[in-house]
């Protein structure tokens, strides 16, 4: 794929259907329950249904793929942690060995690894795909992330990727030292806000690395002029992040195949912002799992009007949060197939009393 | 049992213990991610191996236990609900068709409903015990909501329902029209707040319903001055809920044998508050799983320096919060069990960046 190739992204189609949401809403209320009171099950039930064209929604087979890349920009101090972390945590995860492994075990997920973009050769491994655009994005602070062909390169894996998955049901996840940058940026850039605004502490930065991670930021984004006209793929390719990318092309075309997509956190949810201005409907698709306490992502979350069902303090990335919430999903779906009906079992109703 | 006899507490030992609490959060800080960024979990993981003892805890044969009663004051027109859907429910429990039967079917726990006090005959049922101490509370604003000898008989009972329990986890549930009243009345005792900041809509009042519930909370509370000296068991007997008074005595049994206890949301709250009042360490032991936006929980929750683990904007009852944060607690043990150290994976530290 060269720079001039035009993307293909696949077809989404928005899941609004009024009649569908009807019923289904007609079904929730007359669950043995007061109106309302299973709060954010509810309207999660209701995405369900819609989703799958369906009054009663059934998930199987859920997939983790985690997304792995490195970054240029690292080289300019904005990480707690070193760059050779990214493929140390890869090599971790194939062993089985960190954190969203174990949620994966607990929970029945496969999982899955992509190398979108590490800066070092990957030994092969069955978990293991090998995706890689280049070894790390170009330092972000001198010139741009990536290629445009890179980008659309980057894109497209990610469509591919989740195109050979089973299931109905895919959680998305990354792994990449100083992944946060790129992806406070790209939020900056997409929302129109300030670096301030949308850059944190990552991993765990403080005060004075915290500054330096904001100047850092400043220059790339000085460096990079906002695209004349707007262009969310020039930003990609400007600002960058193979892993980031290739989420936002994994969702594009989940939700092409009405695939329930768990969104976990910031760098996910900068992915959900890039795939949601490459194809609005997508978003009717993605289910988010995780408000962490990062700067910027509150910002996020409401220019997605996405209100995450857990808000746990997490920081970690690699799609925890995602599984973290998964069982949550479960429960709506099973309460909207499972719970009696106020008539089938006999209980009178609030507007009896 | 009657008013003058005295009542025995189980013994409950504080789970603090420094050098066990210090070999935790060694193990939890080694773990392959940066210090602090399983967020919530990792207090919890924390909380587990104190609770039993040990750096690797396990969770097994999980109880739900649904406590039902019913209270005079719903003759005040308190709930949105007629009474008779207390019985209700209870048949729908034992049906398997409510909320708590889906959720406690989805992750694997046994189901149990307890009779406190329903005020109707209850057909026996193999999931039922028959623990009545009256047909419902008395009307408190008219008398007490029951003698000092049924409190302590309510007590006891919850104390004896957990003795047969099998495992080492106990989530506590209740069912019962009007008991968002007894709840709001012995928070406003026991943490000396007003009925204005304690009382809210339950399960769906509008404002002038609300305005009707607040009065005829005021006119309990005026009813019942307040014992001198203090004394926790004399406010139970004087607001009530024998479903109030059975979870905290199954919460002091459950922590006297070291079991973690699954605490939901307001109402349970409430019986936590009592059960702390009674015997402080009792708190060591429960995992506090829904923030709800009925009023007074906040301060109900203040007062018991809990943070819950999730804020889904339930309203039901039954243990429903319960039973929807039992995963994060399972993975709480899990991350400590089975994630890697970053010795054993190879991973540099932050402290080497």
């Amino acid at each position: 794929m060269n720079d001039n190739d035009a993307l293909a992204l696949p077809p989404i189609e928005p899941t609004a259907n009024a009649a569908l949401a009807a019923r289904l809403q007609h079904k929730i209320d007359h669950k043995t329950k007061p109106l309302g009171a299973l709060g954010a099950l509810e309207g999660l039930a209701l995405q369900l249904g819609l989703v799958q064209r369906t009054e009663s929604p059934a998930l199987h087979a859920p997939q983790m793929v985690v997304f792995a890349a490195d970054h240029g920009i690292a080289a300019e101090g904005v990480s707690a942690f070193p760059q050779a972390v990214t493929v140390q945590m890869v090599a971790n995860m194939l062993a089985g060995g960190a954190a969203i492994n174990v949620f994966a075990r607990q929970h029945g997920f496969a999982l899955q690894v992509v190398d979108a973009g590490v800066a070092a050769e990957l030994p092969a491994h069955p978990r293991l795909q090998a995706r890689k655009i280049a070894w790390g994005s170009a330092n972000i602070c001198q010139g741009p992330a990536m290629t445009r062909g890179q980008a659309h390169a980057a894109l497209a894996a990610g469509m591919d990727v989740v195109k050979s998955l089973p299931g109905n049901v895919l959680a998305l996840g990354e792994m990449g030292i100083a992944n946060t940058s790129p992806a406070a940026l790209l939020l900056a850039r997409l929302a129109g806000a300030s670096v301030e605004d949308t850059t944190g502490r990552g991993t765990g930065l403080d005060d004075a690395q915290l500054r330096r991670k904001q100047d850092a930021l400043k220059r790339a984004l000085a460096r990079h002029p906002t695209s004349q006209p707007f262009d969310a793929v020039a930003e990609l390719a400007a600002l960058g992040g193979f892993e980031i990318a290739m989420m936002a092309g994994a969702m594009l075309q989940a939700a092409s195949e009405r695939r329930v997509v768990l969104v976990d956190g910031f760098i996910a949810g900068a992915s959900a912002l890039l795939a949601q201005r490459l194809a609005p409907a997508v978003r009717d698709y993605l289910v988010f799992c995780h408000r962490s306490a990062e700067t910027g992502h509150g910002l996020l979350l409401a220019h997605l009007e996405a209100r995450p069902l857990l808000e746990l303090g997490l920081r970690l990335g690699e799609g925890t949060g995602a599984l973290l919430a998964w069982p949550l999903v479960q429960s709506a779906a099973a309460f909207l197939n499972e719970m009696a009906s106020f008539e089938s079992a006999g209980v009178s109703t609030q507007e009896a009393a």
